[in-house]
């Protein structure tokens, strides 16, 4: 197992030192965690503006070199799932892989992202050595990039993403299909949320907060079939709230006979824990695709884990709806008493 | 089409009337509706405790002499689906058929209620005439009652069943799947609820409040595989409040790593139009399921619509899946289209 | 200083024991309490109906023998201020203080709470020895008693009560008067309250949730100058949520030019350490109401800290406004410095 | 009486015609308001970025020669009170009345607002004709400008403001009171709310949001005594939630021994009417300090319907405390009657 940051705090120190600094006083920490130092990965500006010392191995070489670096490390580590889950970044997909390429072999820092030079070396590593999952629970495009898409593909690995499916938003998913059953018009939809961690302080930054609006928004046209007004986003950041996320959300809908019904919703949601539970899940079931031969992607497994659940062209749905489908398809498998 | 009740303001009325008086000020009223005359149908206490002045047949006739007027009346109307929309009466199920027949014969006015000798009109009217539904949108046992299943399957009929499902109680059960699927241990659930019309008048009276808490609670130990400690149950009446009820609930679960999330829901929700909307779908399903030779009772339909939906021995579902269901038995029959 | 219950896990342990066995798992409980040893009390039915093995005095005594052992310790204790936290009972007030002279004397255990017995014993105490305070943060009418505000004038002493204003009701209050300031006309309010502690055990008894819904609810028509719609008791009790009660409020009200806004709240709540704040501050201001010689009770106190804060025939008013009359009443004693 | 507006769909036409566009559909509008023409006023970029042709009389003129239009209009129409009901905009105090002077003979129109050119142009008409009050209900400092508040004391007029306490900033302030008065610390606190009136789409502009966030702010120091971390600003513009604006808010608080209560409130509000029931109040009691021979502001008035109520150095206050010394300053004018 290995693992990788680039803030200065963290690279060379055991996991155990970290998890200590930040959570021993309310947690238990694992003596294992001694074993496993945090490694240097790649940057790319992905913690800038955010009060972080970081520095990649982009800063000692090319782009090029450093996937190298990483390869080599992971020859000795033998991976067979990748997990990113960096903070917030800016990125756009590529679509076309040939400007992946060219991105790559320019040195081109100016639009790659570090989630995209992960994604890439785990590509190649997947060539190379043996056929990996890279799992993005993070806004950047990788399951959503044509480019990435095709680049698994032919190296027999899998991409899945984007940005797992924590807090408020699976729960208006669910909500949408539960109106959306019962024929409510849905008049517009409000989903405010704050919280203290490092994530809504990098999504206080206007670009990366972008990236997260749209994931979130396209849930509302996917699941009701028409664009109901909404205004769902990060909303702002306040340090005392810590990990445990305010939400706020309010509906309101026609029902039958053009009346209007109301929901509000108020809710407190550990940030951290409802992400490391889905992790659990996703190392697991990338492993099980990955054995069952599966390539690209796995809509199965995006529908429900993921905001943006794509292979491009594929559509947000109910998350309930989503795990039914997920049991389907580990029974076919043969796969549920993995 | 024929409309039946037993409160004298009602009673050979027409329902243009009726309804000019109670919502004529907020809503226009077809025309069409004077052409319907409201007949006097059978009380047996259902209204008792409330302020309505109220007679049934049963007060001129025994039960069995009631039970032919009404036939009578049918083989004029010709229905195929009956409606049962009276307030909340408190009644317990049979089971056993001959008691049933037992209570009828020695016309037991003490363990029946109206709904049963509805029910067990409609099914001598399906025996003679011709095979129809009987459905049970109120809590009294009906399809929850082996003694009524059984009549209906011998009289090729189907009685629907039971409770409709409004309001919030199908919200929690899509809130508890959203949770369970996520394997968030619910620590407990409060729903409260509180109306101003004549069904939150009714549940004021404990017998009927009991029959309500029943139907509703239900859920939470079949959607979650435990019986998470609740409390869920109709509150109070208050007369402002309308038909628009307000409702409040809070849950608290374990999310990974044993830390606590909080929901908080306020909501207000039009308790008629929701009910209405349903009674449109169930029509329409009740007679697709007769028209498909459906005897007895038909899970697939009972599961989304009702709030205690069985055959007896069946389970309460999550209303998304119960609605994904009930779409591929529809699919099954060719009957989408209808 | 002296404790008295009459619970028997409780009498003749100290409150050190008791305290570590109830939240040692929680909270450090200081040693000090290890000097202090639970003595028995007056029951007269108050746990009747709760889980909890009680004996009281009058098991062994009459109720005369009973007060003169109290009397005894007192004399050791040589108390200035007494604090009534039993668990809510049912009484009623006597109005006439030769009816409560009579019931004392005739042993009538049927119309005495156990609060109404030490509050006469206090008196009894005030008169022979030293004025005291006593001080009844539970619905029992006592400061609300014309009876016992004789009893205590006549003997020197203070009652200051009813029913300590902790949780929902003092939030109600000022936000009443926020909206009466306005000019808004309050459609109707609903409170609903649900906790897992043994005081909502109690208060799902029928006559002890009365004695609660009175107290609650007389500020509606106090603070508005009319008495709006009201749904406003303590609502059920549910034990894991426990002493962190969960409050759900909505008020729905006419704005400028007959809109209609509305307002929803839902909270949680600690409740013994709402309590326990109040308890510090009404024993010092008990003492400076005796240092300077009142007599009675003294509502600039009451309005303020209690639910129903009277003597018979003054107001409930706005926490606010309260607080602010409370300040100056301290100021013209020149005891704000206390 | 008089009313003065910049946008062209607007100007020139009666009120009772922008009425019936606006509200015809909802509301009665009177008659008597065909009496009543728009006349042009002061523009100065207030409606720039905003959906509206606007064109003001600087267009035309210097400032100083639209002021003296202004005052020529008004000689005729003889005013006792101005309201500025403008859309909130970009401003910043003068402090000096020289530069307040200097930017007026230099037609400085960068650093002027339209509200600084309406007060000024009141306080010229004030020194020449009659004492006046100018009322301004939105965020631009005027009653919060020691130039604005200089210049009336020497024109004998009175400025109220700034910032109509309207929706939930009041509302936030008794509850904070409420909870400073029973010694709870307040860990944070967060209030968003959206609406889909003008006034929610000139805030989705930054620089006037920033406005409306300090005049909020303030009460959060000023009441509790220390600055406890918060998020108050207006959050978004979502058309169709109309002019019933949505507001969520959430506190967490130490109440005693340090356990931690949380209040969640979710509210809808119509924003209109209630600023349109202040300006009926601020009419009167501007009048009746005018008629008392007060001069420069009135911290009474200012204190209860302002939402930054000042002279400069004044502070915040909880409402309730504010009415009740609103109430004291009438009963000493004997202008309680009035």
């Amino acid at each position: 197992m290995g693992v990788y940051d680039v803030d200065e705090s963290k690279v060379s120190r055991t996991v155990y030192e970290v998890a200590v600094k930040l959570v021993g006083d309310q947690l238990p920490v694992p003596f294992t965690l001694k074993d496993l130092t945090v490694r240097r990965g790649v940057h790319l500006g992905s913690l800038t503006g955010l009060p972080f010392k970081a520095k990649g191995l982009e800063e000692q070489y090319s782009l090029r070199e450093a996937i190298d670096v990483l390869l080599d490390e992971w020859k000795e580590l033998k991976p067979d799932v990748f997990i990113n889950v960096i903070t917030t970044e800016y990125g756009r997909a590529f679509n076309d892989i040939n400007a992946l390429y060219k991105a790559i072999e320019e040195d081109n820092r100016s639009i790659l992202t570090a989630s995209q030079v992960y994604a890439y070396a785990a590509a190649l590593y997947s060539k190379k050595v043996k056929p990996v999952a890279f799992v993005n629970v993070i806004p950047t495009p990788l399951a959503n990039d044509e480019a990435m898409i095709q680049l698994y593909r032919e190296c027999n690995g899998i991409v899945l993403g984007d940005d797992g499916a924590t807090g408020a938003t699976p729960l208006t998913a669910d909500l949408l299909e539960h109106l959306a059953e019962r024929d409510r018009k849905v008049k517009y939809v409000v989903q405010f949320n704050i919280g203290g961690n490092t994530d809504f302080l990098a999504l206080s930054l206007p670009e990366r907060n972008l990236m997260k609006e749209e994931t979130k928004s396209s849930i509302v046209k996917d699941i009701l079939g028409y664009d109901a007004p909404h205004f769902i986003k990060p909303t702002g950041y306040l340090e005392p709230i810590g990990d445990k996320k305010y939400v706020a959300m309010h509906i309101e809908y026609y029902t039958f006979n053009k009346m209007i019904d109301e929901i509000f919703i108020s809710a407190r949601i550990n940030d951290s824990p409802a992400l490391a539970g889905l992790l659990v899940d996703l190392a697991r079931l990338a492993k099980v695709a990955l054995d069952n031969g599966f390539k690209g992607t796995v809509y199965e497994i995006n529908a429900f884990y993921m905001k943006k659940p794509r292979p491009p062209g594929s559509k947000s749905i109910s998350k309930i709806i989503a795990y039914s489908n997920l049991l389907n398809w580990l029974k076919q498998l043969n796969a549920l008493e993995y």
